[in-house]
């Protein structure tokens, strides 16, 4: 039975379901910040998860990724499978511009998070929920 | 026609080539760290490989992945695709352990980077090759 990480809760806004995945937003106005988590119990690594998952954790995150960068006008994605303070596996997608506060750094460990205001959080879900109006579902 | 990025070429010992990717061994002794640089011509986001060579990255990702977390007995493997400082795409893959420098953070901008004797590198390169003795050839 898959269930969201208390910490990855607390720290982002969900957007919906992709077949595999829960898309996130990591509520931090600093990025457009999306994480993935494949919906599976107890996997810490891609390698962990069986190979269909990991085909579709694929297309996932190149589709994500294709998007993202093409609706925040990105100069860089970072996708990134960390995974060293909260266990259950999730990508990282932060749409990244040569004029944020950490570039050309990763992004961790940089600018405390910045939360969006509730009405900004709630165009960004709708808005992000519009680019996927075929793979998107709500969240259970 | 693919050529190592010069700051990959200087920072790094390259072990072999998978179907695909280079693999390279960051020359820094902190953490068994390594990268695979699929061999394509002006790449900068896995999103712009085809889908062919995409499949293939994640197979080679996930197989190193798995070999090195056993090898090495990693607390955790950091799997990632930056690329703001070398835009050609590469794909870190490190060995990380609860008790490393830069631990839970991650490894960007900790530790200076600790070159490997040439022995220490001759031996650790050996070892690798010899963890992939059907997928690894010498790189050209």
């Amino acid at each position: 039975m898959f269930e969201l990480h208390p910490r990855l809760h607390r720290d982002c806004i969900t957007i919906g379901n992709f077949p595999l995945c829960r898309l996130l937003l990591m509520n931090d106005a600093n990025y457009p910040w999306f994480i993935l988590v494949p919906q599976r119990h107890g996997i810490r690594e891609i390698f962990e998860l069986n190979e269909v998952d990991q085909h579709q954790l694929l297309r996932e995150s190149s589709m994500l990724s294709k998007v993202i960068a093409g609706q925040f006008h990105a100069d860089k994605i970072n996708v990134a499978a960390l995974g060293n303070m909260v266990p259950q596996l999730h990508i990282h997608h932060i749409v990244r511009y040569t004029t944020d506060p950490a570039w050309p750094a990763p992004v961790w460990g940089h600018a405390a998070a910045s939360p969006y205001s509730d009405n900004a959080a709630a165009i960004l879900v709708k808005t992000v929920r519009e680019l996927f109006p075929d793979a998107l579902s709500s969240a259970g």
